[in-house]
């Protein structure tokens, strides 16, 4: 396994892009929609246009699992077990290939795969949960039993002997330590997340924070927390209901009181700037919620979140053999 | 009398609310409609749901005057003297009984007797004063003869000299010393009241200062101040208006360049975490101005910031207690 | 040549107002409508309310120019270099009047007349750019064309040898040092525009920097660059597009991501507190874009934007000799 400053040298040249068409993990028709999306927004042309190149994977094709009944009250945990799995492995084709793995989802129960698959190429990862829901619940503990409010409870060493086995989910090894997760824009969480939270000892910037510290120290403070004996490559999971509804509204759980948009960004911007973003999920745009306007508002913004994930800089840029025509 | 210590670990385990739809203090109709409306957005239920116990002491009934004719230019003089003379006992009952007094508005000319009431029960107190306006006119210097804009005047026992005496009135005794009252949100200042503010060296923190420092220095700063030598119990009176209008937009005076939803949230939990938190005023809410959007926006940000002021935090919860089901 | 501090204690009582109705630095029709919309939204009288004296120098009358070809790509040069030749006498007559120079475009290619004749008046001058665009482009590096994109490069010195000789430019002399400019609110930036904001070593506050340092701070540092050796006349040139497009939507160009209304009017009230406040210009108003909603959210930012800049405090302020009135 290379060194995560290596990888990332190499990753950070180019982006994997896979689309994970899948909606299984909450009740609302419609993330499934958020790949092509945000890919017809013009996200591909324009992480070009800026230099990177761009590898699309395509969609990842999920079977109809036919016979998926709740498991205590956990509903359709076989179509989300095995969603995940074909997508930790497609990630960890993109990561074989090199590139830096950009997911497109989907709920956020595609962590599963997604940070599953990204830890089996890469190793010990560092998870930056933007968010304003920790997801973390178990499944026993939610109250929804929506897989897309769990992924964190199935990724967690410590929790595993909390977290019961499910039907299709034995493949799934724990590989994250929660000492390496980072959680900002924690606005709704419920009292068996907060309870786990406080039992791991996770670190957590919730909304209270960013307005205690402003974004600037919130995102120093993650950075020196994660990096703080070894730069383990950063595997961002970007929910678009971290950014507050008057900015991406067409989403399925959204909280008031979120990120700016200016927040959002600057996450973003300050993650690529570590050079240590080795896969980035974007979930959650759900385009049949909201007008017009308002999805176009939160694909726009997302496809503005993952530009900034590879290298955009609102103080604008130019190629180093850059020549300004003269008289 | 109890100290303010003892007085408040008995107020923070309840709310004792009191409705107070009394609209006298200025022209608009509709704030009057206030109390059950936030009643209606289900303030009582979500209190108690986050471990708050709730006495409802239902809403006060207001006899209408029949000659209310202006004094000197003010308006329904004897209409708020006396809503608010029925208000100080209500009040002082509340605080008896041992709750944190939550007085629903109608509108701000109400703080009078909330404040009254409030002082009469527990001796010394602050005041928090979070309003687009500084409400201190007093009644030989209000350009609009309303009341509302008047309060603070009625209340400052360094200002009694410049207070002619209202048909009424008699029955208020100044309570409250400029030393002990800060004001947050500040943007739309009469000469006359900032005349007033400087010559009496009140602490404002209006938007300039919340722009130039950030909202958590400022509560800070407010904090250190207030608690200086005797820590009191705080007064929180809360003019919605404070807000932004295109969170707030249904209120009577919506002035542009308030304070964030979440500045707004982060003020109510910074004094929740006082335990210093004895009363606090909801005021004009008006559910007549603006659409069913933005009355619904008015009315929730009112919930929520009630909910801060009685320990909800952004980061979550859990009960004491609390068990995680396991396998 | 008067003193800095001199000219501006006589400036600081009072505001010549130009209105520069002209649209041809950039193709959207309506801009040229933004003097009389900013006057009919009472920019004037509320000034004088506030104390300062107001001298309306009125529109400027801008002569069609009937063959206007391209040159290299450029459109309407000999427009935008005969309007703005005229604005700098303008200019030039009401800083000998003694008065704070307010010019009311119209499209950012009139800052081009409005530095030169405020340089041409007063000497060298500190340069306060508040833009979501940088302004600099060169006649060879623009892509659109459009002068509203290019006036820095026809007035800094550094850059003449990169400025071809355009057909009615030969009257301007390139009259600010690069090292006497700062940008505020920079977020869509050509590559070349980067180029030469780095070759320069001008000073930027992208929306980046007014993230991570905050508006306080950016304005601190501000004048501190700006008067590190000697405090220059400062000339403020406000692009209503660096307010966040939710606030000034109706101009031309806007980006998302922008300052709020509360740093836009901090810069102001900022700038104004400096005592050096010389000339400002207001533009890229334009009327014709947006409902009506939106015009007018635009035009009114627009007036407490200069009203700040004549010293509205949202403190408040009273008279010297204010007396209140008293029983
Ligand atoms: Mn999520
Ligand atoms: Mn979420
Ligand atoms: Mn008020
Ligand atoms: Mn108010
Ligand atoms: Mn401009
Ligand atoms: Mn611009």
């Amino acid at each position: 396994m290379k060194s995560a400053r290596t990888l990332q040298q190499l990753a950070s040249r180019s982006a994997g892009v896979i689309g994970a068409p899948f909606s299984g993990g909450q009740p609302r028709a419609g993330v499934e929609r958020g790949p092509d999306l945000i890919r017809a927004a013009g996200l591909l042309q324009k992480l070009q246009e800026q230099g990177c190149a761009v590898k699309d994977y395509g969609n990842l094709q999920f079977e109809a699992v036919l016979e998926d009944d709740p498991v205590g009250g956990v509903k359709q945990v076989r179509s989300v077990g095995g969603a995940n799995r074909k997508l930790s492995e497609a990630v960890q084709e993109v990561k074989r290939d090199g590139h830096t793995c950009v997911m497109l989802g989907g709920d956020h129960s595609l962590a599963i795969g997604s940070i599953h698959g990204h830890a089996a190429a890469v190793g010990g990862l560092s998870v930056l949960w933007v968010d304003a829901h920790a997801d973390i619940n178990t499944p026993l503990s939610s109250w929804s039993g929506n897989m897309h409010g769990q992924p964190m409870s199935h990724l967690l060493h410590e929790l595993q002997d909390k977290v019961p086995v499910l039907p299709s989910f034995s493949w799934i090894r724990p590989c994250v330590s929660a000492r390496d997760v980072v959680y900002i824009g924690l606005r709704d969480v419920d009292p068996a997340e907060h309870y786990l939270l406080k039992l791991l000892g996770v670190k957590v910037f919730s909304m209270t924070e960013v307005d205690q510290l402003g974004v600037a120290k919130v995102m120093e403070q993650t950075c020196d927390y994660l990096s703080d004996k070894v730069k383990k490559p950063i595997h961002l999971s970007y929910d678009v209901d971290a950014i507050d509804p008057s900015v991406t509204p067409a989403t399925g759980t959204p909280v008031v009181g979120g990120l700016t948009y200016r927040e959002g960004v600057y996450i973003a911007e300050h993650v690529a700037q570590t050079g240590l973003l080795s896969a980035v999920d974007l979930v959650e745009v759900n385009p049949l919620l909201g007008s017009e306007a308002e999805v176009g508002s939160t694909v726009s913004t997302a496809v503005q979140l993952l530009l900034a994930c590879f290298g955009r800089r609102r103080q604008g840029d130019h190629p180093p053999d850059y020549r300004l025509p003269e008289p």
